[in-house]
């Protein structure tokens, strides 16, 4: 069962200034949401959506649908097996309502499915990814020889379901473009494109790991716009031991789909000695600003924040997609996966500084949820960079009111954020890192096609999401 | 640092009728801590204590400390680096204290070492395995080339001191006693044996990251008694990184010291299949029986009890420590392991169900904790019997009872265990074993030594802690 994919676009009316109608439509004999999405602001401006990708083309819009921009609307829409499945999707759909300058406006719709669906079209790339998940899922909970752990398996298969396909899937989609590339061929055998996929699928299952217990640690409510795994129905904290098996599973499917071949080794040991790096990332990130501790802006500087991002998430978001897939196309010289390793850090920390400017900057409506990290404490890219330049009575202001969640506190250090011009900064960060990641890929990709470090970046660069 | 070890046993009166009189000595150039430990039942008994053991043997006694019996008194000591460190471990020591027929008293004396220690002497197994540990401890903490990561380190290395070398290292001692019979031979070079050391330590590793987890998802307060890990000043739910890091910790040691050697990828493998195993047991256990549902007795079944000790317990106790030392004495063929797995299997099997005899009928002073099988609900092998002998009324008895914490509902479910005599059917029940497991032991031992099976099985029968 594969959970949601994309459906045939409807054609509609565009609805200027007044919220789009939504439709209903049918597609593979499954029920199907369809969802108008549509923001005036964003509209105009263009760029603010989907840059930059041209206007017209499919990606992913969010976390459980995909997005199409026709014209002067966007439209959002994706099939689900159920109208539970659905409902479990968007239990928060009413806080998409909005209103005033950037109305937008956000409503499911069920229908039932006719089977009037796409036909003779080539699957998409995401479709034959979610193809393998399908059948991951069915290895890795069919019964086992022993009647006695079938409970368990019925309940790992909720956990797989529930945690795994739902991301934007980047990390996993990257195993199988940069094998693609480093192939040079667009015929490759299709059992090859599998095994891609496979590990592709290993690293969303070890991104599911990390953050259904991250939500744990951090005491999250939400996570892709629905609740939480451990803050679900039944879970509580024994989404610990699903953590494990997320974890855990990776291995399984490592030993079933690779045992025995050239790479089968250097796979185990590069998923270890990533997750210990994500693990001592993780680590760095808890013991430097704990929450029931006074703030201390003395452990808020660029070196500490530079080595979270790389160990909490560069190594895993950037390094290991494209070292499993360098390791499955039978390159294994230590050269060429350190200057991958360069480039690809280098790009990581780029991606975090990013995340952690939509955090504050960003559309919530376009991310999918309101940034935290200002009254969370946290130590980003925003924060040290605004304690390097500010002067001693913004650095005051900025101490009485970081990490406190009232709308007043908030709306301080956003003051001197905006007194400080941290927007054109970033703006400027941007452009630099551009032609510093630009750059080293020109220094570094050695033997190693451009291009795979190319479309990597070209991926991130200027998302809005 | 080796953080505790046995002392030199120092001469005393034995006092009779009255709580014998703590001695301080020295050893070794550390301070010691010198307890007496003396009960009148468990002495006139004889087999209440240390039973199988001969009187005057050491053995441990306690998660922390070396124990002998001398004459009619048990001498309890151990060296701790510095009163911090005691301390530490027993935090809860004046829970120990009692009165009445049981009467019997701990108490601990601090005194400086004056380096007066044994000399000459061979080191005892359990004390090499503690150099070993030592080792480990840097090997695993000592700064990376990059410096960014050394605050985690530092954590690391309290994370690894508290949780790995306080049990009472049965599993870890395991691979290297089955090792060394193996060998069938004293004089095994230095280095093996070291190899089989590290192999024991990853078992103790891998079980604390299991109890750390464990300990969080049930809520518990003690461990060992102590505070557990998560309940331990400035730690909290950063304890599940914490857990992922003892866990993965595993995977470092095993390639810096087995990489490249033929048994590599074998004990890699084992250690994934064994804690998927342990995870899944997990799983049974915590959707078999919910806090926070109602008391269901028909789902306390022999087969799911079986299955999750089976799974929780038994591999990674039992056959994991032994097929170890099997791999790296180079016996690898499917047939010994499965064999081997046979006789651990059932081994494991009989240890659960003393362990759950032990929560309610053991001496708390002796176990180092209260049990709480019954107000925690918890599918056991008391309530399993239990249930399969019981009258309705018993039955009625039980159902309202079982799984309230209070004084009143635990003695009514003791009562029926009483009437239904379940003390004399785990008397039976540990004879049958017995026989069966000799039985095993013949029969499925092949070309593997008995003797391995039968010293582990010699640690477990009778034993009360």
């Amino acid at each position: 069962m594969i959970p949601y994919r994309a459906g045939r676009l409807v054609k509609l009316q565009p609805e200027v200034d007044s919220p789009a109608q939504p439709r209903c439509a049918a597609a593979n004999g499954r029920s199907l949401i369809l969802l108008l999405w549509w923001t005036r602001k964003q509209l105009i401006s263009g760029e603010r959506l989907f840059s930059p990708l041209p206007l017209g083309n499919a990606t992913t819009a969010d976390d459980a649908l995909t997005l199409q921009e026709h014209g002067n609307y966007a439209l959002c829409f994706g099939v689900f097996p159920s109208r539970n499945s659905f409902q479990n999707f968007f239990p928060l759909v009413n806080f998409f309502g909005r209103s005033g300058d950037t109305c937008w406006y956000i409503k499911p719709i069920w229908g039932m499915a006719k089977g009037e669906g796409r036909k003779g079209d080539a699957l998409t790339e995401m479709e034959s990814f979610d193809k393998t998940f399908a059948y991951i899922l069915d290895e890795l909970t069919t019964a086992d020889q022993d009647p006695g752990v079938k409970e368990a398996l019925v309940w790992f298969r909720r956990v797989l379901e529930f945690n795994v396909p739902h991301g934007k899937k980047n990390r996993g989609l990257s195993v199988v473009a940069t094998y693609k590339l480093l192939k040079r061929s667009s015929h490759i055998p299709e059992e090859d494109d599998q095994q891609a996929a496979i590990l592709g699928w290993c690293v969303e299952m070890l991104q599911a790991f990390f953050l259904v217990a991250d939500d744990i640690m951090d005491q999250s409510h939400t996570r892709r716009g629905q609740p939480c795994w451990y803050k679900t129905k039944d879970v509580g904290l024994v989404a610990i031991n699903d953590a494990f098996f997320l974890e855990n599973a990776v291995y399984s499917l490592i030993k079933s789909h690779f045992s025995g071949q050239p790479c089968y080794v250097k796979i185990l040991e590069l998923f270890h000695e990533v997750t210990m790096q994500t693990i001592t990332g993780q680590c760095l990130d808890m013991v430097s600003s704990r929450p029931d501790e006074p703030l201390d802006f003395t452990r808020f500087t660029s070196q500490r924040y530079d080595s979270i991002v790389k160990y909490k998430t560069a190594y895993y978001s950037f390094y290991l997609p494209v070292a499993l897939a360098m390791y499955l196309a039978g390159i294994y010289d230590a050269d060429s996966h350190q200057r991958a390793k360069v480039i690809l850090l280098e790009m990581g920390h780029f991606f975090q500084v990013q995340d952690d400017y939509l955090d504050c900057y960003g559309e919530p409506e376009v991310l999918g949820k309101i940034g935290t990290d200002i009254q969370d404490k946290k130590c980003g890219w925003l924060i040290v960079e605004a304690l390097k330049l500010c002067s001693p009575e913004q650095r005051q202001s900025l101490e009485k009111n970081y990490g406190i969640d009232t709308a007043e506190n908030i709306a301080a250090v956003k003051e001197v954020y905006r007194a400080l011009g941290m927007e054109d900064i970033y703006r400027q960060f941007e452009e630099d890192s551009a032609v510093r990641i630009k750059g080293l890929i020109k220094q570094f990709s050695g033997e190693l096609p451009e291009s795979i470090f190319e479309s990597f970046f070209n991926k991130i660069f200027k998302r809005n999401k």
